[in-house]
């Protein structure tokens, strides 16, 4: 049996072994993609917002919710925000709250190594994979509030964004964009002071936006309040389909074509032209060539 | 008279106009930096951390330190967190601070309009004609702590992090890598409670580099305490000239061409490829084709 035929039978180590592969952009990843055709029938969901908003409480208590109704539930916890992360991850924590012995749960963490966009290019691979493999929901989740989480949520069909009460998170959310490409806003730990001026204050960001303003759902997740609310909202752009979500299908597949062609072009360019770089830039590391002028010179043979 | 000539004369409006020209990249921007010699003599210094570190008021100190022995300061103050900035930037508030009537100074606001990679060259740009005006030192000023940060602190011979006591910084500041890239540590608001634990953490945490350790100033910015033994450091570093930046200028020079190389050739290509973005797109969207598929056709013209 080979790996496309085991991660269909649900073989979890060759799920494990096939994510690695399609993560880091392996010819054999890319294979094995083709073999498992494109999936895209998961309903993706980004769910980020700053350190301390209770996500992975959160996130325990809506996978439970659908393990409930026999949904297989995937999730990728992903770090952008450093390859030099010291905490755990998100992943981990969920792992430690609840779902590890569930066989009909797949928890997968993604660091950062390198370039941003290397890591968006492995975290589509592998929710096509986990998609492909069957599971849907495919959660994304981020830790912390940046641009890479804004990067990050492009590749969900649905993007949450959960705040808490009193931690001047807003600021930051917005400043990150986060409000921005927030599809639904979720104000966790709702009994906390502060969740009406939270609330009020969102109500008032989300004003601002040229979209339609997204849905506020209070949750207080260790309880498990409000989550039946937001499991309604997150099925019901499901259930919605393709008219809801084919815009951001398509934006989403138009930059993943461009930043995977733009990083293929770049590698072949270098490997041809790196001697070239290098002479350039002791040239211009020591004052003797302009910026402008080294790079028309790297580019001239091409432009020929 | 010309632009650089009306600049080389100490003319700020034609500064101005200049500093608008090159940040965007323009033709005549190009011509200009050209026209004006490539500078690379002085000093260029990033200077980033957290919020509330009390980075404007210490910045704004050390323009005074300079000022009283007749340095001329450039400043650029950057805020690459988000294209959907809300609040004042930190160069505002170095101007209503104290230098606004000062001729030997000039503060520029730098935001980001789209592309990270795209703000990254207009710093870079915008550092060189302020290099090639006189300005020495260029400050690159930065709002917060992120990956976008540590992209533009890449333009800098030297990098200042600034923490504060008790604002539980340090995790943040570690995970964007921020600690990685420090050349000097400032704690300011030293006399704050937590500042010998912030010190011992950050004693710790920088053993764990792979490069020397910084060293670390305390200071009191409100004061002007400490700012004569940061300026020391600074000099110092400016002084010991190209033995020690030299490695840092041509990684620098290396980075920029790349990123200056790759935005061009990704531009050119899809002026002639976009029908075909467009097209692999849907397919890719609608589940039709897989991702790896579209890439490769996406590129196939350009293989043969």
């Amino acid at each position: 049996m080979n790996l496309a035929e085991s991660i269909q039978q649900g073989d979890r180590r060759a799920l494990a072994r096939g994510l690695t592969l399609v993560e880091n952009e392996t010819p054999e990843g890319v294979a094995l993609l083709a073999a498992l055709g494109s999936g895209g029938t998961a309903h993706r969901i980004g769910i980020t917002g700053p350190p301390g908003a209770g996500k992975s409480t959160l996130v325990s208590a809506l996978i439970a919710a659908w393990r409930a109704t026999n949904a297989t539930v995937g999730v990728l916890a992903v770090d952008p925000s450093s390859p030099f992360t010291g905490g755990a991850l998100l992943g981990d924590r969920i792992r430690m709250l609840a779902h590890t012995a569930d066989e009909h749960v797949f928890i997968r963490s993604l660091a950062s190594r390198g370039a941003l966009g290397g890591l968006a290019a492995g975290v589509y691979n592998a929710a096509d994979l986990l998609d492909a493999a069957g599971f849907d929901p495919v959660l994304l989740e981020t830790v912390g509030v940046g641009q890479g989480e804004v990067e990050i949520c492009r590749a969900a069909d649905t993007t949450v964004v959960v705040l808490a009460p009193g931690s001047g998170d807003i600021v930051q959310g917005m400043k990150a964009g986060l409000l921005e490409i927030a599809d639904i806003l979720v104000i966790n730990q709702a009994d906390r002071e502060g969740a009406d001026a939270l609330e009020a204050a969102l109500q008032s960001a989300v004003e601002l936006r040229d979209a339609v303003a997204p849905p506020i759902v209070r949750t207080i997740a260790t309880r498990g309040e409000g989550v039946p609310e937001l499991r309604a909202l997150l099925d019901e752009r499901a259930a919605a389909g393709a008219e809801v979500l084919a815009a951001r299908r398509l934006e989403r597949a138009r930059a993943r074509l461009r930043a995977a062609a733009d990083r293929h072009r770049a590698e072949a360019f270098w490997t041809s032209h790196g001697e070239a770089l290098e002479t350039a830039a002791v040239e211009v590391a020591e004052g003797r060539l302009s910026a402008a002028a080294a790079v028309s010179r790297l580019l001239e043979d091409e432009r020929r």
